[in-house]
């Protein structure tokens, strides 16, 4: 379904491959710092920090599945389906809002991972689907700066906040077996493995990469897991300028779904519709998307910051091929 | 190491990641039909057929790596390091060849597969080298047009051709045990699976990919083979002009292999240098490379098919970013 | 370390493998019903119901690895390492105990598994170890009916009951997880698989069993889980008398621990030490040990169970052949 | 199907598991050196070496399944259905033997698996079924003695010989595909694995047998094969007398086929009948089989050796249990 990263190596970038059998008609969208989010709940409001991130904008509202912040918070949402909500009854002092305005909310008034965590425990989320007809779907956050990586997951009626050192999240099931699940694979390896099986044995590894022998192929949530996190913590940057970059895209390639691999009851194909990175220091969001191998990017920078209004662009699905002659 | 497919699919593509730890200079290179290939033991030659494919040029003389011709005939090689050369002794009446001229001999004079097997008929191996510093390196290569996919592989004094039903070939083991390996998957699926575990019990697909696990997920020889055939068989292009040329690099990218996660003895990593796609149909030779996301490309009826030199273009290692804002 | 199971199939049979790296001197021991328990932290007192297992026998005291009453009601205790011990402060009104008193506890006052859970209601674990040279270590607890299979765990400062609906039970990480575990091999069948891969491929199963490829063949507690699972649900007894019995030993022996496969940091090796089938319904202990392959077996109702003393029989190590000739 | 496995440790012990969907009616059969062999298309013949193994007797012909000779020479066919029976047409001074008669005529007449080598190039088989109510079933056979483990295939019109250092046979596909496939798992290891897959990331070993993750656990044929070598090669015979014949029962233990995890399409159940394990040094039989798990054994030299007549002994199939009370 989905695949979130964070990986600080040449940079801090943040990514997630956004799985799904359908489009919504995405946009990458920026929201000033003046733009004022309509909660359902409460007054509108502006945040002090600006961000750019992927949406999808419904009724002037922006929808976001993923965005990273003028300071370097970013925020992911992801898929949690056989899981609650997490919305609590009402509760005094606590600032009720809908699943869809968490992103929002917290990456607006926060600097940081910690600031999420304190500005977490003043809310409760509340069951609003965005409208009659787009349903209310379980989900399960990452947040991160550079420092710390949480994950923020619906328990019983309410939130909690988990430390995920691995920096990779993606559906079910919960953080904590996943974590659990991970430890299997640790005696995995990177390098040219040795022959412990059997030293006395003319064992010979037939190519590199059999270290890795072990580790889960297939695109079930629990094994993008695995597979992410083994090149989340094993990728080398390429050198020379865009290393980071470049390595990030590359980790969240390892766990992309291609088109038809994983078919739904109705006979649909879910796939990465696109994959995104944010350099999370310079503000840029790059992406690229099924169809089209090209990185795109929007660059929080060249925007209006102060401005009142989002800036939307559309999601080029279209292949560039540059032609060499 | 390396991974070639082919794939009949909203058009006929052909492609192969290079997975070195290493670059050696290599552009994409258009051979014309005039041009005398400096063969080492003949006459130099010209064929009747034009080429493109991705060469190390060396003293002028191409060093192909893959490559298609105007007829669309493809090959590749790919290393298969545990076995001979297949090199024969000397026998009346065949053309003795060296190891890297083989695939400009196949493609300039064979129209289709069926004629690359009548011409290997006539030839034979020679272990030379194409100078004192590079290494004879065995290999072993896949050869197909629209319809049939074979594959050429040294076996004791000599090369035999096998059909290849799959149309994927990465490296060791030969293709008869890759084949009998293929076979331990059948099972596995892209559709959304039952329970045929215990089908009393209330057991749930966690989410979709559930079917194929037990695919490998790893970098070997073998699992490359497993995972690229799965993705072969099963990934469905995206709709629209462009699909088939997607899907034949979603395909690649299954397999591609990040830098990083298969480090050598010598601390160096092995990835996937670039990625290439041809479009046989069109003659267009596309790739990426590890460091540039986008599609590049090279189309061989841009130039002059008649002429009687290379032409060559060096491959565009550098990300190109398309900036929306 | 350990696996446990329930199987209702022609009889109800519960048995456990122990893995462990030494022997303590176990016995399977009879407790009357007219043996006064002596609790650390409370009166001695006697249940109303015998019972029978494995026992190490510490200055008169039986402390019970797992046991069956005469009513059926059967209980393991399974390492747990990773956990707390649940154990909980002080509580007006509830009884405390030490751990190893669990088994005994319920059983010899427990009919079936529901009113163990009421019973545990009613108790808190102290930390209180056998002796100061014996360590207290973290269990788990599967109890069961023919009805009923449940798990014990500790969890914060308290035990949790379960529903185990596998009726498999091993060690780390908690059911739970376990279960989300399992489900992702819910697509592995016992059948004949059907090629599923690519249907237009002429792939062939090469022998049985390849529906099954995927289960996972090491010893580690999630793959012992998930094995276990898969015989406990997919074995077929032999038919004929006995055919259950032979059953249950099958599926433990699925998970048996080959003594050299699983080396501690010591250098130690980690065997099944002994694997026991409990007939609940006929109270008969029967179990080999890794040395002789022979059932041996004793039975709950050729004792007299009103007596109020324990009877031991200590474990028959030696390998018993029938020579034929 | 089958595994045959050779295991020279604390003595040497030849065994195998037959794994079928129905019995046969088979004995343990003795054939003393006195036994004239009524070969289909040559003389009868004595051997100088008696033998015992499991057979079925059909007409006063014992068709041996596995057998070991006086002088420690075993053997055993296993069905290797997806190729050819290896027969050869005529040729001058080849003795032609039917499949079912290679194992009598080699064991019968060679001291070791040398001259079992040098025998074979004297003969060549004939495609002879037993009966004709008897299909004729495709084999390859594992022979060794304490030196060297030899494997002999069918390949096109006749058998090759291939050293077996592994000491393993299973079915399909041939030993050189199993030998290439078996490398892909020399990492696995016995002991407690160390964090290879992330040093800085806080992963732990949940239990023993984590370094083995990634071992196949399903019955096919190719997964059976690995597993046996993994337990081959790791396994430790407990201490003390006996050890050695404990350790070969557990190593065919680990894959023993559970009666009902592997269905045939008519809905039979492929199970292990029995397993045996021969000392080759004492010239002692012993088996057990899926319904009796105590060792039953026939000794060779309780036999006269150089008497004319089978000795046969039906198998014990009914549980023989030992009750302590």
């Amino acid at each position: 379904m989905c695949t979130a990263i964070s990986c600080l190596c040449q940079g801090h970038f943040f990514g997630r491959n956004l799985d799904l059998d359908r489009c919504y008609g995405e946009s990458v969208t920026v929201m000033p710092r003046g733009f004022s989010f309509p909660y359902r709940l409460s007054q509108p409001q502006q945040g002090p920090y600006a961000m750019v991130g992927m949406a999808h904008v419904h009724a002037g509202c922006p929808l976001y599945y993923d965005a990273v912040n003028e300071r370097g918070l970013c925020m992911a949402g992801l898929r949690f389906p056989q899981h609650g909500l997490g919305c609590a009854p009402q509760e005094e002092g606590k600032t009720p809002l809908a699943p869809y305005e968490l992103i929002p909310y917290l990456l607006s008034r926060c600097a940081n991972a910690s600031q999420a965590v304190e500005a977490l425990e003043g809310i409760r989320l509340e069951a609003l689907p965005v409208s009659q007809d787009l349903p209310l779907v379980p989900l399960h956050w990452m947040v991160c700066d550079e420092e710390r990586c949480l994950v923020i997951e619906p328990e019983g009626q309410g939130l909690v906040v988990l430390e995920n050192p691995v920096g990779v999240l993606t559906n079910e099931p919960d953080l904590s077996c996943q974590l659990a699940h991970l430890d299997r694979y640790l005696s995995l390896e990177a390098a040219a493995p040795e022959n412990r099986f059997a030293p006395t044995l003319p064992l010979r590894s037939r190519s590199l990469g059999t270290g890795a022998v072990g580790l889960p192929g297939d695109w079930s949530s629990e094994s993008r897991f695995v597979r992410a996190a083994f090149t989340r913590w094993n990728a080398v940057p390429p050198e020379g300028d865009g290393g980071g970059l470049a390595n990030a895209f590359h980790i969240l390639c390892s766990v992309c779904q291609p088109r038809g691999c994983a078919r739904t009851a109705e006979g649909l194909y879910e796939q990465t519709v696109y994959t995104c990175v944010c350099d999370t220091r310079r503000g840029v969001y790059y992406y690229t998307t099924y169809e089209n191998a090209q990185l795109c990017a929007v660059d929080l920078h060249r925007e209006d910051l102060n401005g009142a209004h989002l800036s939307s662009y559309p999601l080029l699905h279209r292949q560039q091929v540059h032609f060499q002659n």
